[in-house]
């Protein structure tokens, strides 16, 4: 039962370090207060130790990459490790260009991330060095569906055991694993992906789940995977005829901020495998 | 009839690359998403070049200029003009300021844009190396009204001519010209002047409607110009008396978002002059 | 009665130029849009002196510095004190880092600021060079409550007649004083601390109701914290069951989009001390 992990964000609000991509930035504030945790934002390399020292999670989403914010980036990771804080690596469009791939390497170099959570063709320029992004989308020829999903969640296993890292794989099936357990996860509606930024707003709830449950990431993450997924459904259900992804992104953050440990609990649909 | 340029939008799915600016970027991107095309964003110099090699398009926006963000327009259009992708100038501020003129002049040497949309105030900038630009909104000096259209259509014609661009100039009334044909449009309404960024969406959105339709450039940008003039009306009608211009923004990408072919013929309101 | 100073926005359409955190700016525009002003961004060096020059009002805010931001701040307060233009601080995270409390700092000693807008943890760290701020958030230790209200309302005059400038402290209760008299509000609603970026919007909007009441300044800004809290009280009227914060946001915009002089005079609560 995955509740009781949302539940505790919002006895505790956790502070989150944002260095993020200035195109969802807003929504992803806006998702960590309606989870119960608490965002800042600062990418300048000399403010981002004085910020990161007062939050307890880290989240690195690499979407508009620039120079000084790379360089932020490194030191934020360093002075995080150094302080034993939650971190996650949000790779956006990893595959797609050669600075982001890179970028996420050497992240990866220098610290060992709790977290990693993109789409699949993103995991898959990290773990085989290729992939076939597109753009900041996956390419449907790397898509996890029921035909190839052993394969897959072998696959991501294999990638979170080399990492040390837990590592989440969204999309139409989410699959969200460690080196022993993998929970396949299928909450969540097509029309989420005409919305920009749903994976940059997950990657922010995520840390925040993280953080306020140190000793449990593997549930955590994937309580807020099936929240985002759920939260997804909840808010297709209120739409009119007339309204689009716009009004939809607005009503998945609502459903985020009434949603409990129990309407989750009720309404996430996972496997254990 | 315009309506088969957006079919083709939601058939091909274009990449359209943004470097725009940070006000409205969130709003282009949905956009971009609800017409049917796929947003990537990158400012980064280094970045540039492999970001808009994948994508049909480029869409350059002077909104928030930086020294960085310009080095990386510059090398953006290069590499798409030796691509032969579709380009886009969005001249936001044109006349506002030194930087901003200079810049959009700078660019425009340096590449023939295929399209180049503004606001009359920031195509006088551009045309007549002056202007009477208010802020980033258009001086009602300025303003294109059924008195001056002939006039109007004269200068639009003529700037595309010299600029060997298709030129789209949004106000009350529209113009949308090559140097031979005028579309003179009536769509729209004056609240949408309430929001922040219509003509920054509207430029995405035109930059997926030319790539997917490579052929009809003219006719491509202004079946966009309708579209969303067109949805300004929608949304408008679908506002209760407590919504203001915050709502009025959803509505109106929620309209893009459930728009097809049929209803844009249906509802777009133009005569070629 | 405070309603007449939002009719004075509206009659002036007020120009102002924000250099703000890129986390929030989409929502200073749109609610500077819908109080009547006219928003531009822009914190490139070589830009922000143009820029200012047209304006009325400069509103500086802290959220998302940089070394190139910092640069354009103070280049551009420079110029608006010359011009003799109303200008805002607004202290985001003060006291949650060096970078953050040293530039305010460093602007309030280089200019004069019309007027100083935060919540109390901020405006304690640039008063006292001290501070518990938890994160961008005010930290509860620090709360104005009706215990301590007499003790606070010192507190901001003194630090009114300090600085020279108009000094608003926002919270449960918001404060608005010169060395003189204090505003002492009680509009608003507690979820409004749920969405990111209502106080950058209120900094936003009220440097608009200055700029447009030169000689009532204390009034008028004391008139943008009314209209605020009272829009978050309306906006919260139009929820439904299923809304949540990001909903919410736009309801506020809204609210004010549709606020006039009669509504803010009905509904503004405040006392003067």
């Amino acid at each position: 039962m995955l509740g009781k992990y949302l539940d505790e964000v919002r006895k505790k609000t956790p502070l989150v370090h944002n260095i993020t991509n200035y195109v969802t930035v807003n929504d992803v504030a806006n998702i960590l207060l309606a989870c119960g945790g608490s965002p800042i934002m600062s990418d300048e390399p000399r403010d981002v130790e004085d910020i990161t020292s007062i939050c307890g999670g880290l989240n690195i989403n690499i979407g508009t990459l620039n120079k000084r914010s790379i360089k932020g980036m490194k030191k934020a990771c360093r002075k995080a490790q150094e302080l034993g804080h939650v971190t996650l690596l949000d790779p956006v469009g990893a595959g797609a260009s050669a600075l982001r791939t890179e970028t996420a390497a050497q992240l990866m170099e220098m610290i060992r991330f709790t977290v990693i959570r993109g789409n699949i063709s993103e995991i898959k320029a990290l773990a085989l060095g290729s992939g076939t992004t597109k753009g900041v989308d996956a390419d449907i020829a790397d898509a996890v569906t029921e035909d190839n999903l052993d394969d897959a969640v072998r696959f991501v296993k294999d990638f979170a055991a080399k990492t040390g890292a837990v590592v989440a794989v969204t999309g139409a099936i989410d699959l969200v694993a460690d080196a022993e357990r993998c929970f396949v996860i299928r909450n969540g509606r097509p029309e989420m992906g005409r919305i920009t930024g749903t994976g940059c707003q997950l990657s922010g709830m995520m840390t925040a789940f993280v953080v306020a449950n140190p000793d449990n990431a593997l549930e955590a993450a994937a309580a807020s995977v099936c929240a985002m997924g759920l939260a997804g459904e909840i808010g297709y259900s209120h739409l009119a005829s007339y309204e689009g992804n716009s009004t939809y992104r607005n009503r998945i953050i609502d459903a985020i901020c009434n949603m409990d440990g129990k309407c989750l609990d009720e309404g996430a649909k996972y496997e254990v495998r």
